[in-house]
């Protein structure tokens, strides 16, 4: 660990996970997928340091979410290894030797403990792990970790599975005065829904963060973010977002709770958010984006059941991808939600995501529509991203959710898959 | 209300709604649906009788849901009039005069209380019912009421909406030594979903029962089999199942919970099951039907959890339509469903509908597989019909749900639905 790792970005680089002081990463081609596309990808801090996570709600959780809960209860971690093709889940005892290996060969080659290595896999569920492959892959890993460009490109394509484009976002922001970044990877495309759904993200950041302190700020990021996100709201035994923070940016310890915390929280949550719009929008045969914006719900957990459903309504998804303003399917879809509505209260708008929308639903009935409000209706449902806003009439708690269409290509994807 | 119905099945024919003694129907096209298809249907018993219903549990329910349920608190009916093409739904205050006017008209026609009428639509959503069409159709409905096989498939095509084939169902069956019939028609195709999701069911019996009773059939019978089926776990505004109870047969009257109860409900589940067999085989786009056998529950209430979650899911759907044995994703959509589970007692059998299976995960893992059992296992997946059998090893309690695979034509139906 005696390699200085870059903190540098470029003006043309629009920065990655080695962009935060204090992180090297590596990506790599180890042969799990027949493809011979990119499957092994590792990121390591320069020293151990604060991590946090938020794993997976499924009852069946994939060997390294069991192997990476254990590791964290330190709250301290210095390296993520990840492999893409297979899952390691529904692999019972062997497959939790087989995470706990992954965690020994990275030790090995960098010289770290075992128990702060966070393992990860995704891909096929129900098959063992070629671990002789990822033995021979952690070696070459441990041989190219770097900072840089490449380096963050290399990990970003060497955890995706279906994913069309890999995924990245970076910030830099002031605490205390001092310059913070934070910067993540993720991967997601299939199995995408509430609470962990299927979905991988690795966040980097220099800021000094007390383990305990960043475990909440990330819990109150995933919630705002990658919870409130669906493909085809099948939670997988997978997901993990994953965080470590160097502490190289020099701020003042975060500690407790108070500004630097909520600063903290807000650049978190945009970049949480970020990366889950962008895996929406990559969601397997996905078109466009939907936003349901949920508003005068009487609680936050009201709103959330109720835009779940829509989110997940396979005919408002199919509508969607239609472009065909069937508004109905979005009220009849709140109505299942098992949430206590009153018709004569809510209204709906469907908007193009920069602009004024038009309201087809108010008191319980359609609205009347001249031509033009309906031409703007047809344009909003014809653009790649539309924003559907439910007023419950209810209350003042709202959030907002983010889905996406149901295609042809789902059904081919996800018909012939491991086959 | 003097023209006498038949009650004489013809052995060509396997009966129908009027097969039941008491009763005619008739259907006809009032001109609602742009295809010119059939499109308003009439089912009239010769005298009140006990009536019952299972409504959606949706909280937008349409309007003649509404008007339905104030109109069966009296326990009585002597008709049902249903339209296809429109849903009267998200009508607000205009639909609820509508389905009141409908029940006027039906009252007008027939000599009977407009209370004793059960309006029922489904369709569009959010759209006007065209009154002028609906009010100059039931005068052609009551003026070809009749009983026998052609009245009996005229209401069956005319409740259909997206639906390829009619769903009729009939039985005869012994009560304290008399023979009493019990028939039904029934519509699905989308909006397919748990409790009462986007169906309508009506049935008729000669069977001699008190309201109450019936109820109680009913809810019972609406259990184990209109409630376990989705196609697309949007539980729509208007499903209704109804039945009417003429009492024709002359059996003593079921007043009371006992074996003559028993015997009628036992019936009644099994002329339930099989339409909500037909309706999810039905299913838009559907190519092939799917079971799951949910058993060793601790409670029948997590069996219908962990089930449904499973039937649900796009990714088991698109694996059933690729005839893909992909289980990984039954066992983990049974880990999202939010029951504690533990997988070193699950197992997971894939089967033929009428033959011995094969385990393919067993104590939290994969199976070993032979050649013969890889083979067994892709000619089930490759079947009409594939049933999966999903052990908790938890308790007792089982259930059984049906659905059907998801395709592309289930994305090109919904696509494109109100343009």
């Amino acid at each position: 660990m005696s390699k200085k790792s870059s903190s540098v970005t470029s003006s043309s680089h629009p920065g990655g996970v080695t962009s935060p002081r204090g992180f090297r990463a590596a990506g790599t081609t180890c042969g799990i997928k027949a493809s011979g596309k990119p499957d092994l990808a590792l990121i390591v801090a320069d020293k151990p340091c604060a991590a946090a996570a938020v794993y997976t709600t499924n009852q069946m959780p994939s060997a390294p979410v069991i192997v990476g809960r254990r590791h964290l209860k330190s709250g301290t971690a210095q390296a993520i290894l990840c492999n893409s093709g297979n899952a390691n889940a529904s692999t019972g005892e062997q497959g939790e030797r087989d995470a706990i290996e992954m965690c020994n060969l990275v030790a090995k080659a960098i010289g770290c403990k075992p128990a702060h290595v966070l393992p990860s896999s995704t891909g096929i569920i129900g098959r063992p792990l070629p671990m002789e492959k990822i033995t021979s892959g952690v070696t070459t890993l441990a041989g190219t970790l770097a900072a840089g460009e490449k380096a963050d490109a290399d990990a970003a394509r060497a955890i995706m599975t279906t994913d069309l484009v890999p995924k990245t976002t970076h910030r830099s922001f002031k605490l205390a005065g001092k310059t913070v970044q934070l910067a993540g990877i993720a991967k997601g495309s299939g199995m995408i829904a509430p609470n962990m759904a299927t979905m991988l993200a690795f966040l980097t950041t220099d800021a000094d963060v007390s383990p305990a302190l960043l475990k909440k700020a990330l819990q109150l990021a995933a919630v705002a973010s990658f919870n409130r996100m669906s493909v085809d709201q099948h939670t997988s035994p997978s997901d993990s977002v994953l965080i470590l923070a160097s502490g190289a940016a020099g701020n003042p310890k975060i500690k407790a709770a108070g500004k630097d915390f909520d600063a903290f929280v807000k650049v978190l949550t945009e970049v949480s958010f970020e990366l889950a719009y962008k895996i929406v929008k990559d969601g397997e045969g996905a078109t466009r984006v939907f936003r349901v914006r949920l508003v005068g719900a009487r609680t936050e957990k009201e709103a959330d059941k109720v835009a779940k459903e829509v989110i997940n309504s396979p005919l408002v998804k199919a509508a969607v991808h239609g472009a065909d303003p069937n508004w109905g399917r979005i009220t009849t879809a709140a109505g299942y939600a098992g949430v206590k509505l009153d018709p004569s209260k809510m209204s709906l708008t469907i908007a193009p995501p920069d602009g004024a929308g038009v309201k087809v639903y108010a008191k319980g009935q359609p609205t009347k529509l001249t031509a033009d409000q309906q031409a703007k209706l047809n344009a909003s449902m014809k653009g790649t991203e539309v924003v559907f806003t439910l007023d419950l009439g209810a209350g003042k708690a709202s959030v907002e959710w983010l889905g996406c269409d149901l295609s042809k290509e789902y059904v081919s994807i996800n018909a012939d898959y491991t086959t």
